[in-house]
């Protein structure tokens, strides 16, 4: 593990970071100081495996810059890819409802840049700062609904309409939610990766890719996908949905 | 809604149902009696929406007796089915944290009975006694677990791998975990329904639980299914699966 501690003029670096993170909002200042304190600035390569679905949990890990994947291998070698996270995301902080272990693997898919927040830090909070406590209430809420909404869209979307909610996503990110006007979007990571993190094959991918470029008139060239407008997307992939694009 | 009310002689009753749901393990006396005191009993027919996706959440349900369906119903009327859940299983408590908004619609699929327990009374509690937050905090984590593994499946399990989990787990529930030993389960409920928790098409149940009988040996006649011992279903269900029988 390669960690670059924090020098105590850069405390207040860590400091801004942890404030920033909605999981940590509202924390009186003596409860972030003694976070940031005990924040160590992570540095790792790519594929590089953080933790082991299984392994004993020290750490949760704030993002800086990088991608990370947070899976699960099964008996016969297949992975299963609950989410791709990059800056800004927090992971590895439910461990501690969890007799303290993590409940999959993380992998860096490049270089990465973290805060290492210790577990028993958010451990005492919890049971320490009722306002902790509320605030990781919210948080897990928020990614329990995220897990709702996934459950729906596996269940019932077909692969070409997941890839255009995906799609439809960036266009969010991207702050274009225009129903005509075109734009341009890179996507964040490998093919493969998607297609995993969408809960289907590369080769379904493949074929899902041509169907939806075929239903709704997206080009494509490479890793760069045109929407011409998120209107024919939307009528295309939210008809299987029980929300409605721009979705919460 | 056919609400009866507790007579005060029943509310000793109420308070010992709202004790042994594990939301409210550990609560004082003083905050289970006024759970109980402000519980009222509700008896519903089949069929009966108890509120809808959207609605604004003014009670949670303990389960007594009966089932009911959680579902979504997307823009083109097909249902996502989350669960389907019985005596002793707690819903629509997680409104408190969504703006007191229901994330899903409740349906009755036979007479039921359940405690109604105030949302504003948990949304107090959950502010002002830092055991009950911590008790939620357990509680959801658990449900995010089941999630996650729910999420697992319906990514990488096969139709009829997805059904012999299902038995699977009516195997456990009937603490019938013997490798070669035969069980007759009774399905909960009905097949179409069945099909909708499982994430797939009713046409699509009917030929997977074909399939799961050639790969698996397992016997059907109407409801009833017979298990000649969880070894041959767990070899063929578990393969695509990062957990073993009996799983957590």
């Amino acid at each position: 593990m390669h960690v670059v501690p924090f020098k105590k003029s850069r405390i207040m670096d860590a400091y801004a970071l942890v404030r920033n993170c909605s999981l940590f909002a509202d924390l009186s200042d003596d409860h972030l100081t003694m976070i940031a304190e005990n924040t160590q600035h992570l540095v790792e390569p790519k594929g590089k495996i953080l933790f082991l679905h299984g392994d004993e949990a020290h750490y949760c890990y704030l993002m800086l810059h990088g991608w990370i994947k947070l899976f699960r291998e099964t008996m016969d070698g297949t992975e299963a890819v609950f989410d791709v996270v990059t800056k800004g995301h927090i992971f590895g902080q439910f461990a501690i409802f969890n007799h303290n272990i993590h409940d999959y693997t993380a992998q860096t898919i490049e270089a990465i840049g973290a805060l290492l927040i210790p577990t028993n830090i958010l451990q005492r909070l919890v049971t320490q700062d009722q306002r902790f406590a509320l605030n990781m209430l919210h948080h897990m809420a928020s990614h329990q609904r995220m897990q709702t909404d996934e459950i729906e869209h596996l269940a019932l979307q077909s692969a070409p309409q997941r890839i255009g909610c995906f799609l439809l996503r960036l266009c969010k990110s991207a702050r274009h939610t225009h129903p005509t006007e075109s734009i341009e979007l890179q996507l964040p990571y490998d093919k493969t990766l998607i297609a995993s993190r969408l809960g289907m094959k590369a080769e379904t991918f493949s074929r899902a890719l041509a169907k939806l470029k075929e239903e709704t008139g997206i080009s494509i060239k490479g890793s760069t996908i045109t929407v011409h407008g998120t209107d024919s997307l939307s009528i295309y992939s939210c008809a299987t949905c029980s929300n409605q694009f721009p979705c919460t």
